[in-house]
């Protein structure tokens, strides 16, 4: 096991699960520790929509993620470089990880030109034409100043034809190189993104042509994207497994509560996801007995909290009929509290799997958590 | 001087000052006391758009304000009584007043009639004819149980003729005593409105009538409804010396910095607006130096806080570049750190109006802060 002496930054496994494939494992950054398993809540344009950093230093979040391609286009690297990087930007003195903008660049409607060199688009603001390249893409997310740096990868459209797929592969392999020859520091960590889509013998093939290279970490892209959520997990499954045992393993843009549940199980390491603060703004909230819409005129009088097991400060102070009115009358604070509780929600969980972890019981607690989220009970409440 | 003996509700004179009109005083509520003079941040629907009750904490907050009027429609009085009252439903502690409904009501466009009875209107939500009256607005407010009620009055529009005014004016005073008989708590306070325009004959006609009647404070309502500045503030420096010297003096939706500090010089104890907060998500910062727009091109790349010399979270912590981005970008996460700097120099200007009428020097003090704000020297920054 590597030694990780003060300012060494990369992963440290701690121990195996013997009844799953799981991990307890720690990332190490210049901005502090992070316990893994872990969720990382999405900070698009350089802040968790409508969470303050003194919110989520009190969620006990230790890391969350910036997007390079939101960043780039707004405020753009002149700025964000100005005013001292991305942590000193928006305040955040924890951890950051940045993907790469390929995944946002090619979910573009105006996306006009994939080359070897670069990708070619339009910023969905205001048309202009823009590129992105494997080089750029480093060159950006250095100025941001990320504590993990995604490489930028192809990422074909899901249900793209095996032949997209292993060309999309191919070429995220070619640019996988590019990015590490881009990289001018050492004092954050490049993790390679392994594509392949839900053809298993892609995904071994991606996968054995990135740890060919010196990537600190790995990720699992592409999933996801409009696949059914069997072939997800199925993916996951296989796939998670085969990963550098000592390295990180992030599953990107994922997901709900069940799947970190399984994906945790399969070996991953590392989540992030829009769904806690999307999903609350919409009015959907996660509780350990399910989900529960909000803005349902049953909530109108009730005097409860969301979830009478959770510490949150939403659930500490205030009651469904009250986040209803707030949700019914377009209240910004509604956002922020309907985001606290999700993000709560989702720390917690993988706070209580770490636990269930350091205790020995992780496939007992994953299946109990399961089975109390399908059973949905707070629909019945 | 009446004794403040625990449990007992009312307002205490501290001590006038010398140099000035200006007063320094506490409102004993049940929900604690209030310094005055005092800013009342405004939570019209129930919440202090974009700030956690905890965050209003912070600020020191000690007294806010809810509108009946936008209660009454929604969420509606069933639902604040079965969430137990306004504060516990917003999660608020301290002390809260509520305004009587007439200033919307009188403010609507679809109005439909005034009758003695009382008014009939139109819900801007969704046209529901709807009645509010004296006796239908204090039991409102004792639903929603309010440490201060104000009485129904009749606001007449900004540069009404005189005949309009009187006749407002003296429908309100006969709604005054049909509030004072309304009550059946004593556990709050109920503050009659001096209404009478700009015309100081009116005004000292209200004060007398009012005055007459039990009321535990008195408000100058129909103010800063169009008048010019000028007019607003003769009418404040003639009338609010005349008001009872034992009880608070509250100025109704008034106003900026400048407003604040002329009235307290005037006598004015209470001060409400939604100034702070609407200016906030519009992007104008308020600042000892004068009004800052935090959109202008010119606070791209700007590393420094609105005001180096301001204490608040959001200067603590961000950057104009940044404020300015998140604006730009529509983000949340902007209105809660402009409300809470524009919230915290409202609270911190009467904390330090309290501290320089302690010290015995509130005009000095008032003149070197209009002076500095008329300098305007933030926007030359």
């Amino acid at each position: 096991m590597r030694a990780f002496a003060s300012g060494k930054v990369g992963f440290e496994l701690l121990h195996e699960d013997s009844g799953s494939r799981a991990r307890r494992g720690r990332l190490h950054t210049t901005h502090g520790t992070v316990e893994t398993p872990v969720f990382m809540p999405v900070g698009t344009q350089g802040t968790v929509k409508g969470v303050t950093p003194a919110q989520l230093h009190e969620l006990g979040v230790e890391i969350l993620l910036g997007n390079t391609y939101h960043l780039y286009l707004r405020p753009g690297t002149e700025v964000v470089g100005a005013l001292g990087g991305l942590h000193k930007m928006m305040g955040w003195d924890r951890a950051i990880l940045t993907d790469s903008g390929g995944f946002q660049v090619f979910s573009l409607r105006d996306l006009s030109k994939i080359e070897e060199s670069g990708v070619t688009f339009a910023s969905h603001l205001d048309g202009s034409k823009q590129v992105l390249s494997p080089e750029k893409s480093i060159a950006i997310q250095e100025v941001l100043g990320s504590d993990v740096v995604m490489a930028f990868d192809e990422c074909p459209p899901g249900g793209a034809p095996v032949e997209v797929v292993r060309r999309a592969m191919d070429r995220t392999t070619r640019w996988a190189k590019r990015c590490i020859d881009a990289r001018t520091r050492d004092d954050y960590q490049l993790f390679g993104i392994v594509q392949g889509g839900i053809d298993i013998h892609l995904r071994r093939a991606s996968l054995a042509a990135l740890t060919a290279l010196p990537f600190d970490g790995y990720a699992l892209g592409g999933l996801s994207v409009g696949e059914t959520r069997e072939a997800t997990w199925s993916t996951i499954e296989a796939v998670a497994p085969l990963m550098p045992v000592d390295k990180a393993r992030y599953l990107m843009g994922v997901g709900t509560p069940e799947d970190l549940l399984i994906s945790v199980g399969h070996g991953v390491d590392m989540f992030d996801c829009v769904l806690p603060t999307r999903n609350a703004r919409n009015g959907r909230l996660l509780t350990a007995d399910g989900d529960l819409n909000i803005r349902n005129h049953r909530h109108r009088l009730d005097d409860r909290p969301i979830d009478s097991g959770c510490s949150c400060y939403t659930c500490r102070n205030f009651s469904r009929g009250y986040l209803r009115h707030l949700s019914k009358a377009g209240e910004i604070l509604f956002a922020t509290l309907a985001s606290l509780h999700n993000l709560h929600y989702l720390l917690d969980l993988m706070a209580e799997a770490r636990q269930a972890l350091d205790a020995g019981h992780y496939p007992a607690f994953r299946n109990a958590h399961l089975a109390r989220r399908a059973a949905n009970a707070i629909e019945k409440t």
